[in-house]
C-alpha cells in the first residue's frame, strides 16, 4: 500500500501545485490551525477573556518552537502567511465597514483628543524606555530605529478586541463606548501613518522632515481621496451590482475592492491594511452595507484566526524560559513595557477637556493593543530591525494588555448596560 | 513620490511574506479574478447559461495567452493555484453536504445503472476515439495512457452544474431530478476511483490487475470507512461543538475536517476531493447541517470561482486559431469528442430497466461535465501526459457539454415544476 500511495502522490501533488511539496501537509497544518484556534478561543472565552487571546496562544503552542505543527519556513509557512495576510485585510475591511463616520462626528472632539494623547504618550514612553533603559537587546547601531518601532507598537488600540468586549457588555452605544471606538479607529489611522513613516526609516531612506511630511501626506491623502471618491462612486456602483442575477456578486466585488485598494495603498507608499480599512469605510455608505457584512463575516471568521495564530506562532517559547541566561530579564523588560502600555493609555482617557464621561472607563477601554500592534511587531521582525528577543517582548506586551483590559472593563461597566437589548423588553 | 514608495515597499512586502515578490501584484490579480468571474458569470446567466461557463471564459480572457492578468508561473500563479485548490475542496464538501444518502437509496437502482452505463460508455468511446482516430496529437509512446485520461475525463457528470440547473427549473425533487443527482454523485465517485487508478498509471507504477484492484479497494474503502466511522462520530462531536461559546466554531471545525480528510485521502492514495466529499456526506447527518451549509456557502462562493477561472486561464487561445497549421483540425477533434460526450451520456439515460421515468430528460441531465472532468484534464496536464493541445481539446469538450445541456433541459422540463414552491401557495 505504501508503494502504491508513493506512486500516486506525485501526480496528485502536481494537481495541487505546491511546487512539488506536499499539499497534504499544508492541508493538515491548516486544519490544525483552525481547530486549535477554536479550542483555545473557547477556553479563553470560558475564563472571561476574548477569543483572540486564545488564538494567539494556539499559535504559540502550534509554533516551530513548541509542537512544530506550523513550520518556520518553507512553502507551507509561506501559504499560511498569505492566508493570514488575507485574514487581516478582511478584518480591517470589516472594521471599516462598522465605522459610521456620522456617528463618530458627534463624539469627534473627545475621541480625537483621547486618540492623539493616546498615541503620543505611549509612543514617547516606549521610545524613551527602549533607548534609555539598559536592556541589552538588539544591535546598538539600530537601537534608536528599534526604539521608534517599539514606541509605534504601543500606539494603536485594537478596535476589534475593544468593540467585541463593549458589545459583550452591551455598552457599545454608551458615550464612553462611542468615544472608545472613535478614538480606537483614529489611533489606528495615526498608528498606520506612523507605521508608514517608520517603515520608510527602516528601509534606510533619507529621513528628512520633508520626506516624513511627504509620507504622512501620502498616507492621509490616500485615505481622504479614496473615501471622497469612493463615497460618491460606491453607492451608485453597488446599486447596479445589487441588480445582478449572478449569486454573491455584492460581497465578492466588495472584497475585490478591498483587496484592490490594499494593493493601491501599498503601491502609493501607504500600508495595505489602510487600503482595506478605507474600502470598508467607503462601502459602509452603500445601501448594500448589510448584505456585504452578512456575507463577508463568514469569510473573515475563517481567515482572521489564521492571522492571530500565525502571529502567535512567531513567538519563540525558549526565549521565555526564565532559567536560561537573560531569560528572567527579558520577562522583566516585557513586564515593564506592558505597565507603560497600560498606564499611558489610561492617562489618555483623561485627555478631553469637553463633555462629561467616565474618564477611567475610557482609558481602560483603550488599553488592549491588538492587530495593529502585532502588525508593527511583524513588520519590524521581517525587516530584520527587531531581533527575535525584541519581537517576543512586543508580543508579550500585546498579549499582556489584551489580558488585562477585558476583566477591568467588565468591572467598570458592571450593571450599566445602555444598549437596548432583549432584557429591557421583558 | 516614486522614491519614497520605493523605499517603503520592501518592508511592507516583507510583511506580506510573498518571498520578496510583490504582494500588491497578487492582490490585484485576485481582485481581477473575482470581478471578472462575476461579470462573465452575469453575462452567462443573462443568456440562459450557468454562471460557471462565464467563469471559465473569464479565466480564458485573463489567462497568460490573452490579457496576461493571471501569470502562467511564479509566486502569484502558485498562490492562485492553492486558493483554487481550496475552492474545489470547499465545492466538493458542499456537494457532499447536499447529498442525502437515504433519499438516494429510493432511486438507487436506477441511479446506479444510469451512472454505471454513463461511466462505461463515455470511457470506452473516449478511449477508442483517442487511440484509433488519427489526430496526431501527443507523444505516440504514451498515446494509450493519454487515451485512458481522455476516456476518464468523459465519465463524470458535474453535480454542481446539474443541481443548479434543476433547482432553477424547480425540478430537483422530480423522479428524473433525483435520478440525475444520484447518478451524478455515483459517477463522481466512480470517476474519482478511475482518477486514482489513472494517476497510478500516469506515475508509471507497475499496473498489474492486482494493483488496480488495490487502488480501487483503497479508494472505495476510504469512502466507506470514513462515512461509517464519521457517520457515528460526527453527530456526537458536533452536538458538543454546537455548545461552544466561541463564534463560528461549527463551520470552522467542519471545514477543518474537510481539509483534514482531503489530506488523509491523498496520503491513503486516493484523490483529495474524495476526502472533502466524504466529509460533506458525513456532516450532512449532523443536526448542525443547516448552520454548516449557511456559513460555508459564502466561503465557497468566494473560493470556488477562483478554481473555474484558474482552469479557464490554462487554455492557450492561440491553439484555437483555425488559421494556424492544424488549428482547424484541433477544433474538429474537440467537436468530435464533444459529440461523443453528449451521445454516450444521453444513451446512458436509457439504462435502467426499472421504474418509469423520462429517459431522455435523465440522459440530457447527465451531459454537463464540469469540475471532475476539469480536474482530470488538470492532473493530466500537470503530470505532463496531456500536451497543451490535448488539454485544450478536453477543456473545449467540458465547455461544450456545459453549453449544450442547460437550454435543452429547460426545454424538456418546461412547465413541469414538481417542487413545492411559493407559487403553489398563491
Amino acid at each position: 500500500m505504501t508503494l502504491t500511495a508513493g506512486a500516486v502522490t506525485p501526480v496528485l501533488e502536481a494537481a495541487g501545485g505546491a511546487g512539488g511539496h506536499s499539499i497534504a501537509g499544508f492541508l493538515l497544518t491548516l486544519a490544525a490551525i483552525l481547530v486549535a484556534a477554536k479550542l483555545f478561543g473557547e477556553v479563553a472565552e470560558r475564563i472571561g477573556q476574548p477569543a483572540v487571546l486564545g488564538e494567539l496562544l494556539a499559535g504559540v503552542v502550534l509554533g516551530a518552537s513548541a509542537l512544530g505543527v506550523i513550520p518556520a519556513a518553507g512553502p507551507t509557512a509561506e501559504i499560511i502567511t498569505i492566508l493570514a495576510e488575507l485574514g487581516v485585510l478582511v478584518l480591517l475591511f470589516e472594521i471599516g465597514l462598522e465605522t459610521d463616520l456620522r456617528e463618530m462626528r458627534k463624539v469627534g472632539g473627545s475621541a480625537i483628543s483621547v486618540a492623539a494623547v493616546g498615541v503620543l504618550l505611549p509612543f514617547l514612553a516606549g521610545y524613551l524606555f527602549w533607548s534609555n533603559v539598559p536592556h541589552g537587546m538588539g544591535d546598538p547601531d539600530t537601537l534608536s530605529t528599534a526604539a521608534v518601532f517599539i514606541g509605534a507598537a504601543l500606539t494603536a488600540t485594537s478596535v476589534g478586541i475593544t468593540a467585541r468586549v463593549l458589545s459583550d457588555l452591551s455598552n457599545l452605544g454608551s458615550i464612553e463606548g462611542r468615544i472608545i471606538i472613535g478614538a480606537a479607529v483614529i489611533d489606528d489611522v495615526l498608528g498606520l501613518v506612523i507605521l508608514t513613516v517608520v517603515s520608510g526609516i527602516a528601509a534606510g531612506g533619507s529621513v528628512s522632515p520633508y520626506s516624513v511630511a511627504r509620507i504622512l501626506g501620502v498616507a492621509v491623502g490616500f485615505l481622504v481621496i479614496a473615501v471622497a471618491i469612493g463615497g460618491w462612486v460606491a453607492p451608485r456602483l453597488f446599486r447596479s451590482i445589487a441588480n445582478m442575477k449572478v449569486s454573491y456578486a455584492v460581497p465578492t466585488i466588495a472584497l475585490a475592492i478591498a483587496f484592490a485598494l490594499a494593493a493601491v495603498a501599498d503601491l502609493a507608499g501607504s500600508a495595505m491594511i489602510m487600503g482595506a480599512f478605507a474600502a470598508g469605510i467607503i462601502l459602509a455608505r452603500t445601501e448594500q452595507y448589510n448584505a456585504i457584512e452578512d456575507r463577508v463575516k463568514p469569510v473573515g471568521a475563517l481567515l482572521t484566526p489564521i492571522f492571530f495564530v500565525s502571529v502567535g506562532s512567531s513567538l519563540d517559547i525558549n526565549l521565555l524560559n526564565p532559567t536560561r541566561p537573560g531569560g528572567g530579564f527579558l520577562l522583566l523588560v516585557a513586564l515593564g513595557l506592558t505597565v507603560l502600555a497600560v498606564v499611558t493609555k489610561v492617562a489618555a482617557g483623561y485627555a478631553s477637556p469637553w463633555k462629561k464621561f467616565r474618564r477611567l472607563a475610557v482609558g481602560v477601554g483603550m488599553v488592549p493593543r491588538g492587530e495593529v500592534g502585532l502588525i508593527f511587531a511583524d513588520v519590524g521582525r521581517r525587516s530584520g530591525l527587531l531581533t527575535d528577543d525584541v519581537f517576543s517582548v512586543v508580543l508579550l506586551m500585546v498579549m499582556g494588555t489584551t489580558f488585562v483590559a477585558p476583566p477591568l472593563l467588565k468591572l467598570l461597566f458592571r450593571g450599566q448596560s445602555t444598549d437596548v437589548g432583549a432584557e429591557h423588553l421583558l
